[in-house]
């Protein structure tokens, strides 16, 4: 992603605590944790993903809707891009 | 909200439809709906309310960060609001 | 739902808030409210019907599959029912 | 997760998967993938994450809930674990 300037290592070391926190997941899967720990575990994996879906949110919108600078088009597409991942995983 | 026009309408029709589907769930709990019956009619009340939350979602983007003629100030101003309610409800 | 005893109250005074806050949104969509305000909102009434979805799955996993003197056949049939409203609306 | 049998090769490699699209994920961050590709990348992870704590929950369900020759003490402490995580995270 091209846009990302002084976020880019926060974004990556978020990616990096979850793929850590997915290793947990299957360390615990392999051994003897209880079914709650690892509930707990896969629960703490989905919060820290979609924190990281708001931070890519948030540079989208910076980079591509609101940005002084752009045109009126870059904006609609940019906006259309954003509502399309928001509509589709609302759920 | 102001800057509804067109769409005003498809919304309010959304939220009478959640409204009826809201009776609904009073109505199953007093009865004798099964408890399947009434977790199904609020997860159907649960997926309403998100569909609403996108229209609007998409009709902030639109007024308030992407439409043409607004100023740098007032973009910004709407992105903030915009990811503000994301972060805070997107868990 | 013929199973609910003391929490039917409790359950029914959920839902009268949730239709208050709906109506809410139908107000706020006619008068002048801000956008942010509505998202706000909006936001609210679905943690409020999570909440309502978090209590009814508490019923019915006491009353259809973890209450003493069930048979072993109606557990798993109340097992199944949750599981399928689970899988259907986890997204 | 000691009870786990015939499901647990599945889980193993749902969360192998998931690890792929985080990694997918940290690639795409670093290379140059549009925000809308990582956009969609992301809400991929998420819904895998989903699905992998959905099954997590019929294992615990079954195993501690529902499975004939529990005791009523049991299946007791199996619901309020799984409860406690739903309340917790169903926001």
């Amino acid at each position: 992603m091209s846009h990302l300037h002084e976020s880019k290592d926060s974004l990556i070391a978020r990616v990096h605590r979850i793929a850590g926190q997915v290793a947990a997941v299957e360390r615990e899967l392999n051994g003897d944790a209880s079914c709650a720990t690892v509930l707990h575990r896969v629960a703490a994996v989905r919060g820290a993903v979609n924190g990281l879906m708001d931070e890519i949110i948030a540079e989208h919108l910076e980079a591509h809707v609101s940005r002084p600078g752009l045109t009126d088009a870059e904006r609609a597409e940019g906006a259309e891009e954003l509502l399309a991942v928001i509509r589709r995983y609302s759920k």
